[in-house]
């Protein structure tokens, strides 16, 4: 495996664009295509909130079809917009469909930002001709600009790898940097690769790689309306479906999704610290996950972490409500190497050294849980003076 | 039902001590007794977090006995503090119940601060013969002061009632301002009366009122280690238990919980807004619950509280992911009596009506699922800068 510079123009057979539209804000891409001439197998994600945006739906709807096309745009999100909104974004892919000369069946959509106001439709109609004329493979830059809202900056990845087939590549974008919470962790996330897969195996690949990365993060513990993470993979005559070469594929995504995770809490709302949380001997994997989620939510845990304070008692709280089985005896907790509690014993601990620690940008800490060989790691942040900023700020 | 000035002082058997033992600061109280010389019946709720303290193991053992005395620490939980901590609880307790010449059995206690650290025993053991001679009505108003952390004012209220066997009082105080969650919602709240009742009939009631008072606060989300509510009541040969007194007795002790809750959330850490959240049209009273608790929780819709946004549908997404029966085109919000989403539809509405309702301390969001007749209400707070700053820097 090889990592590539930029991102999505690294992927052979994809053309991209974007536009400033003018959907909130003037001056700001926020309108961006996604195009293959090939048809694709498609595999996505979205979010498990009941009140979900029109785009989740529409692309629900066609997910296992032909694709095509994957338009995005943000600075509205169109959700809880009704049968208005999801009409409106029928209209939107049917006029990009009739000017890709494709059928709308093939284009999914995406979309980001304030929830309850309708899209501009005649805006973003306007924009489409200009849109499809400016695809292109050096556009790929664009589109993770576009899809920005309060991220500070653009997200992208790609790297390649060599099968028994050739060379292969995979690009990936994401946005979001509030409302990132486990169960689709990310706002909006695209993937695309020149490895022609089966859909089925599409598909389980990028469920599990999903789980273990985007699923596997929290900034604020909010699950979004718009949660989406589309893949693209060629439709071809001639699959990549040797099992060492489906591996390959799978630790390359798998590469792409962590580093574009990693990339989303550096760039968490407000955040200071980007924290590994590593649960370890749980009874079971599904309970390591429980208390890592629960510790990198707390807000208590997230804001001793933002104060530099090594309060493990609130560690060890969070960890015993999360509905993990759990035992004070068994419990023992460390900041990278440094031990500060040890089976249910507090110990002696160099508070310099513990200090430089909390004093990284970046740093881990271990759970044990001593009760078996689950483990589960999650990616938080801390909780800053900036993020209720940015959040009490953001509609008005 | 009659308000009466002041708190515990109003119910007559009691007597009250505070003192300052130095356990974490000087010239802090920290250490406080209210004891009953006629052998009470308890009723208690405790945290339901698998890491719990010494002291909520102790009463979890001692609390079906006759209890005479409870003995309270503040600026140290002592949880997280293993075998050790729960043989300092014993060694207090042990000394205090011997000279106050009753049984070590008939001893409660309650810790709250921080986790991970010994009590001081020595100090207390020093304290305990200046806090039994110090007993006395008047004292009361010390021990709602002592048992404050990050409070910044006691938490007391009383009230009287006339039952067919007399007149009669119930007293209480609460301390907690973080770590506020439904499940047991504050550190630690104690409640006496004069009104003698079956423990049976003391135990369903005070459930029930707990449950729609300090279960429905909410403030950080986050689940403390020492999470405890008692109630006593003295033992007696003529027990109230005449369905109307009963009734009587539940109204006085709901109005009671119901004060103690709202002054919680008024003293939130840091917290601007005193918020109700009132959902109706669930489909059952526990999705109301789910979903008025996961609203109340959310980070997102406390920063929009904070900064006076109308953000409604930040509220309508963590409604969705409350896991709560919930469509989209059946959901109406309100602020106050201001409509702003009626079944799924946004409403025009005037901004500085809603400008001005967002700018008090204190309003209702209403939430209408219309999907049946199940119904629940939540306070909550927004969070704002000092909460972080409070938080950041609680141990250090």
């Amino acid at each position: 495996m090889k990592i590539l510079n930029g991102g999505l123009e690294n992927v052979r057979g994809f053309s991209f664009s974007a536009r400033e539209c003018g959907i909130k804000y003037e001056n700001k891409l926020d309108l961006a295509l996604i195009h293959s001439s090939t048809p694709c197998n498609a595999s996505g994600l979205f979010t498990k909130n009941r009140i979900f945006a029109a785009p989740v739906k529409l692309c629900r709807e066609r997910i296992g079809n032909r694709i095509h096309s994957i338009l995005m745009n943000s600075n509205n999100a169109n959700a809880s917009t009704g049968q208005i909104g999801y009409q409106n974004a029928l209209v939107i892919t049917d006029e990009l469909a009739r000017q890709l000369d494709i059928a709308s069946e093939s284009v999914l959509m995406a979309s980001t930002g304030v929830i309850g106001v309708q899209l501009p439709v005649n805006k973003i109609i306007s924009e489409i001709p200009h849109l499809v004329k400016g695809l292109s493979a050096e556009n790929a830059r664009l589109v993770p600009i576009a899809i920005m809202t309060t991220d500070t900056r653009p997200k992208e990845f790609a790297v390649s790898f060599s099968s028994s087939m050739g060379d292969f590549n995979i690009g990936g974008i994401a946005k979001g940097s509030g409302m990132i919470a486990p169960d689709m962790a990310t706002l909006l996330s695209f993937l695309i690769t020149d490895a022609p897969l089966e859909r089925k195996d599409l598909d389980t690949i990028f469920r599990k790689c999903i789980n273990d990365t985007l699923n596997s993060i929290t900034i604020d513990g909010d699950m979004s309306t718009n949660d989406t993470a589309i893949i693209l993979s060629p439709i071809s005559d001639n699959y990549l479906n040797d099992s060492k070469d489906l591996r390959l594929f799978e630790d390359s995504l798998m590469a792409v999704l962590t580093k574009l995770s990693s990339m989303l809490i550096d760039d968490g709302e407000g955040a200071t610290k980007s924290i590994k949380v590593v649960v370890s001997g749980a009874k079971t994997d599904e309970d390591a996950k429980k208390a890592a989620k629960t510790i990198s939510e707390s807000l208590l845990v997230k804001t001793a972490i933002f104060g530099k304070d090594p309060n493990w008692g609130r560690i060890a709280c969070a960890a015993g409500y999360s509905g993990a089985e759990i035992e004070e005896e068994n419990l023992s907790i460390s900041f990278e190497n440094i031990k500060i509690l040890e089976r249910g014993t507090p110990l002696q601990f160099d508070k310099e050294t513990l200090d430089k620690i909390m004093s990284r940008r970046e740093y881990t800490i271990n759970i044990d849980l001593g009760m078996g060989r689950g483990k589960s790691t999650f990616m938080t942040t801390d909780i800053s003076y900036d993020y209720i900023k940015i959040n009490s700020e953001y509609t008005t």
